[in-house]
């Protein structure tokens, strides 16, 4: 069982800045999330775009973005259980929330704050049959790890830019990478379109277009697909396999959180604009995943909710404490990893 | 008559950063604040501090967190009218406001946006007879620009970061720079503090402690200030100077706007949660200014409330466009001095 303050569901932005504003406050935070990493939409969809809103950031990639965050809330040393998807939740009789997840992870806190954007992001998976058998069995819809994948013969599916940036990156690790797309167009940043281009030329990349998987085989583990060419003239094709990673997209779920007991508006969970708490006393929702009167879906707006929440969940913990804010600048950074940050005081001294 | 969109009163970070926002609906701005210079207690009280709360930033300086959001605006070429205070404020036919500075100044626009902070800084001044009889004739409270004191006598009266870097500044400006403070310590940051020793001890900087400048002599201009050392034993001198500048720090004041009709509390404006609107339709209160349940006198939430306002205001000015939001890394940012900003956009392309 993983215990903390605040259990926050959802590493998007809006959650990891929950973390620094919960630090502040002396509270630990642990995060949940579907992905196998941090930074939400900023990290899953768009890492090398440019974001210009960013309140003092004239431009960021959202990459980026993401990489400050982490840093700046190092020093409250924030828990991850990646790669799951919450599940569950259960109040007990001392007022506590038990969230669950679909591996069967257990994490307890006084506090839970969904920060889950537009959902839990599932991968879209081609229709084949039998793919569920193959999945973590050469099949992998995420890569968490590419060194996995050294020296190894992998297939990849799709045309956008994940199937284009990891063609290219395993490539170089791989000992043998096809890539697959229906069409012979490609979607995504020029440079990576080119970069295939080259590698293809090279030899580095196996190109396979217009082409679809239309079957796997495999004995336990998977061995080969079945590939259909659709040129003019069809043709089918075996190609022998270790892992088959195919990159359709993800799309956003609200998924199990829709069945909490959480009253729902337009796909998003409905909260006040006071603390930002759900119907559920102790549950809040903020960033993304949140409605209320006015509701604009910007990360700016997710980091002055994560801010107001934290508040509110330190009344819940500590009912009779009186918590007086100090700014950071006057107050300093106190981490739990014993780290302090702080503005140079002002001396008293006489000049003479 | 100086004509905007959004008028927007106090040029600290709050109304920057609603330039920007109002700037992505197209709306044109313009800033008054009683400041020589914009980024309101950022700039004014703590310009060298560093901030750690600013979302994505695990630390930036007061002046360059400014700095950036000026940076970040240009592209919306906001006006500003620096140095004068929003002193009344009139309601036309048409709807439009009328808001008239101490100096003045007159500016027209549909929407005003109040983003005063702690209210109008405004500086303590000493008490000393016909004090304002030099106000601008020698005696400034704020340095607006050095060159005027180039090769001439300048008197600086205080203990704190102001007195002691402006006297270390302008050591290199001024013919001859004193520095009168009624006790031998000053209290500021320690590289300072020692800077002004040295100078001292150069013979740049006349350090005349503990005493008083207790009258001022000239002739319509300034011409001389009397003043008493205070050590054990007392004495008066006469020092001859074009200048004197009391630095003894500013105090903020609500002012003028809290005889505007609008809902006060706690020394502060009254607004709703939705858009931040005051009692007064058309007249907006966001950032430090502002009260509402649950809220924090904190940067970032200026900057939500300022965004939320901006979307607001759009709906008051045209109510019958209907705006959808498009996130700055779809739409990129249009200037309206004609500079475009976007993401790189992804291509469709064939390899073959
Ligand atoms: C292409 C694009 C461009 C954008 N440009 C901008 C922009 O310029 N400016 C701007 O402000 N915003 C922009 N946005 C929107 C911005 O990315 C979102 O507002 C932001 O990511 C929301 O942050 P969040 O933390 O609330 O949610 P998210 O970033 O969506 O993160 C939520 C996380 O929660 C996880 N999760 C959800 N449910 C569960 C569950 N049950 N179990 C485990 N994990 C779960 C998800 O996997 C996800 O990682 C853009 C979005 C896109 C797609
Ligand atoms: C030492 C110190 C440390 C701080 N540390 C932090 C921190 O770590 N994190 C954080 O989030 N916040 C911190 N703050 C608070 C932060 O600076 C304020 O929240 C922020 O400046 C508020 O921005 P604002 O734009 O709303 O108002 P302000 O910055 O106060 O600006 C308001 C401006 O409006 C002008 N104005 C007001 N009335 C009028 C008028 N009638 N006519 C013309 N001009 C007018 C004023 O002159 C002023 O320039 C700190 C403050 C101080 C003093």
């Amino acid at each position: 069982m993983i215990k903390t303050d605040i259990l926050i569901i959802g590493a998007g932005p809006t959650g990891l800045f929950a973390v620094f504003e919960a630090g502040l406050l002396q509270l630990k935070c642990h995060l949940i999330d579907a992905l196998p990493q941090a930074g939400g939409q900023c990290a899953e969809i768009y890492p090398k775009k440019p974001i210009y809103d960013i309140p003092g950031f004239p431009e960021v990639l959202a990459g980026d973005l993401v990489d400050n965050l982490m840093e700046q809330i190092k020093p409250f040393q924030p828990g991850f259980t990646l790669g799951e998807r919450a599940e569950t939740i259960e109040k007990l009789e001392d007022g506590t929330f038990i969230v669950t997840t679909n591996k069967g992870t257990k994490h307890q806190a006084p506090i839970v704050a969904i920060a889950g954007g537009l959902g839990s992001f599932e991968p879209r998976k081609p229709l084949l049959d039998n793919i569920e058998k193959f999945e973590d069995k050469g099949i992998n819809y995420f890569i968490k790890d590419p060194e996995v994948y050294r020296n190894k013969k992998v297939v990849i599916a799709g045309g956008g830019d994940s199937a284009l940036d990891w063609s290219i990156f395993l490539a170089d690790v791989a000992s043998e990478v096809s890539l697959v797309h229906r069409r012979n167009e490609f979607r995504g940043a020029l440079d990576s379109v080119e970069k295939v281009q080259k590698l293809k030329n090279e030899g580095k990349i196996n190109l396979i277009t217009p082409a679809e998987i239309v079957s796997l085989n495999g004995n336990g583990v998977l061995q080969s697909v079945n590939i259909l060419k659709t040129a003019e003239v069809q043709e089918q094709i075996e190609l022998e396999v270790d892992h088959f990673i195919p990159l359709f997209g993800l799309s956003p779920k609200l998924g199990p959180i829709g069945d909490w007991g959480l009253e729902i508006e337009k796909n998003a969970i409905k909260v006040n604009t006071f603390d930002y708490q759900t119907n559920i006393p102790g549950i809040y929702a903020i960033g993304d995943v949140n409605t209320y009167p006015g509701k604009l879906k910007l990360i700016l707006c997710g980091f002055h909710e994560a801010t107001l929440m934290c508040q509110s969940a330190f009344q819940r913990i500590f009912p009779d404490k009186k918590y007086v804010m100090k700014y950071t600048t006057v107050g300093g950074v106190t981490g739990f990893d014993g780290s302090k940050k702080e503005a140079e005081k002002a001396v008293i001294k006489s000049i003479d």
